[in-house]
């Protein structure tokens, strides 16, 4: 199928249905079968206006999630905490009429600064010790995008794939050349010691054999990311890892490559994924989940069915968030736990366990 | 849609159209709907061992291209010979009982070590004068795949991504762990003199402004790549590039991202990319077709509408091979131009400008 404008698929679609219904109240619709199409056409074509004024009153949504797997329970809180707090931030930038770029980036900022996710501060290790950080963010309007992957010495990865995208002729850079971007970019290298915490140092050090085999290990879970819609219908996606514990040097798993850890196209949606790299790359999990959608389901039916599709294909599990055009959305996860959060007018969400989601009406 | 299995698209879906007309043959047919479907879904399973028959009986296929873009005239009959000698070699290997994963890996190694294309020997270079390249590979029964990314000195990256592959515990490896994971392999490092022609040197020294600008530029394109299906309905990808010309040290392009510059899934098909890396990536170009090629299109029409596609989000053009499971194919391209050949029992096919197909019979 030809991918359709998000507003066709969102608005279009139901005015189509529409007008072949009132054809099929005829006693004999066959005949005019091309008239009915052509007027459901005609029909669509003219409000276009309307359409695109509906489109401008989109209600703003923001989601974040803090990563898909099973979370020790030392650090559910911590996590909770994480997520609800950056995207209390990034909804209070949106409200006050933030680009959807700004917030998801500013989210995801966030929570790299939060040492209790595995990006930025508090990134896992790779086999040598060392931090290994990947990004990608993308704006829907024009399908801009930008990804960083293997960077080191970064504090906030998605501010680098922000500039690959603004400021390099090309979308992606990687290891020493995305190193050698930030420098020219003006970006400060930030002592490895600084970015690494005593837990991920522990985690690496459990895997080395060295350490405790008692020291919980929510393994290389923690990935970030983020989501929004402004009231004019454009998208935006980031996401932010420091990838599996004890990767061997030079990996790269899903979140720099466009489709597999996000997507956004104003035309269909945004999605930012989170899990087992490898597996989400295998299936192009965030293009999945928008293919389904521009098959006609809602987010969380697509979902299902992309995260249905990478558990049959790949035996693995994973977690998303994603929205549609029309400002619908799901935080869903077939892994014990993702955290997540989510805020609209009036709303804020969040949720742990697979399946939990708690909803709570604020003053605003 | 959930994806279906590659006999179910091709086979079961006949068989459940055949077994719903028998039923829409009654003279009220709704009461029985639920027991037609039924019906329909025993008559398709009855019919496995059958549709498994006629999967292991399928046609074999190889496809490859050298590049799609504006080829300079002096270098169309070399891209021509060599793209045509490269399916040759890898039809007798398919003929022969090869593996898939072989083929399209022995295919792709050819054409990097012929000069005239961009990838291995004949790369290009890089803002310093450097070689470095990206290359993934992917088998489609259980959607393995390995790729690697900003790679020096490798004389054929291809045979470092398969490695990657099956004897990594990752998929993706960059830049220096690239190299280092090469060494560990036992893949000798060539001297970067070995692998830079006299061409993309002109070339690199023009984008240098130092070179005589009347020397016919090709740009960056001759990106290779080759799919194949065996008799068992086996598929596989290989794609493998040096890249644009004068890059950023760094640059990644579509290639090692799984879904832009190639994908492979039994039950769907095998595609293999090649354009301007950067606006592949954006529409995840492989898997889009085979998105198309999943509700039901052919080939050349899901290859139309994914390149259509790609043409309206970001005004750039590009090119493509593509495979189904029950081997149909297509070597299609919105450039100028895109050198390609396939092989098939008996028949040899190749094309250089676009929408151009040469068919030839031979006895073998």
């Amino acid at each position: 199928m030809v991918p359709m404008d998000g507003w066709m698929m969102g608005f279009g679609g139901m005015v189509a249905a529409f007008s072949l219904s009132l054809g099929n109240r005829r006693s004999d619709p066959r005949p005019s079968h091309n008239k009915v199409l052509r007027n459901a056409l005609q029909l669509q074509f003219s409000l276009l206006p309307v359409i695109q004024v509906a489109c401008a009153n989109m209600i703003p949504v923001v989601l974040v999630h803090g990563g898909a797997g099973t979370i020790p329970e030392h650090r559910q809180a911590l996590a909770l905490a994480g997520v609800r707090a950056s995207v209390e931030a990034a909804w209070q930038l949106l409200k006050s009429g933030g680009s959807v770029l700004d917030v998801v980036e500013h989210a995801v900022k966030m929570m790299e600064d939060d040492p209790v996710f595995n990006a930025g501060v508090g990134s896992s290790l790779n086999v040598a010790g060392e931090i290994q950080e990947d990004a990608m963010i993308m704006e829907g309007s024009m399908l801009n995008s930008g990804a960083v992957s293997c960077v080191k010495n970064i504090a906030n990865p998605i501010h680098l794939a922000r500039l690959v995208m603004e400021k390099s002729k090309h979308i992606y850079l990687s290891a020493t050349g995305a190193n050698m971007f930030a420098r020219t970019m003006g970006i400060p290298a930030v002592p490895t010691a600084q970015l690494i915490t005593e837990y991920r140092r522990l985690c690496w050090e459990k895997s080395l054999g060295e350490a405790n085999s008692t020291v919980p290990d929510e393994g290389s879970k923690g990935t970030v990311g983020a989501i929004a819609i402004d009231k004019n219908g454009n998208v935006a996606s980031a996401t932010s890892t420091g990838g599996l514990n004890f990767k061997m040097i030079g990996r790269v798993g899903d979140v720099p490559c466009i489709g597999a850890g996000g997507y956004a196209d104003n035309e269909l949606g945004a999605v930012s994924t989170t899990g087992d790299g490898e597996s989400i790359m295998k299936v192009t999990l965030a293009r999945l989940v928008l293919f389904h959608m521009e098959q006609g389901k809602k987010p969380l039916e697509a979902a299902k069915l992309a995260l249905q599709h990478l558990v049959r294909r790949t035996g693995d599990t994973a977690g998303l968030i994603a929205l549609a055009p029309n400002g619908e959305w799901t935080a869903h996860c077939v892994s014990e736990h993702m955290s997540w959060a989510g805020a609209t007018q009036g709303r804020r969400y969040h949720g742990l366990k697979r399946g939990e989601k708690h909803m709570q009406e604020v003053d605003e």
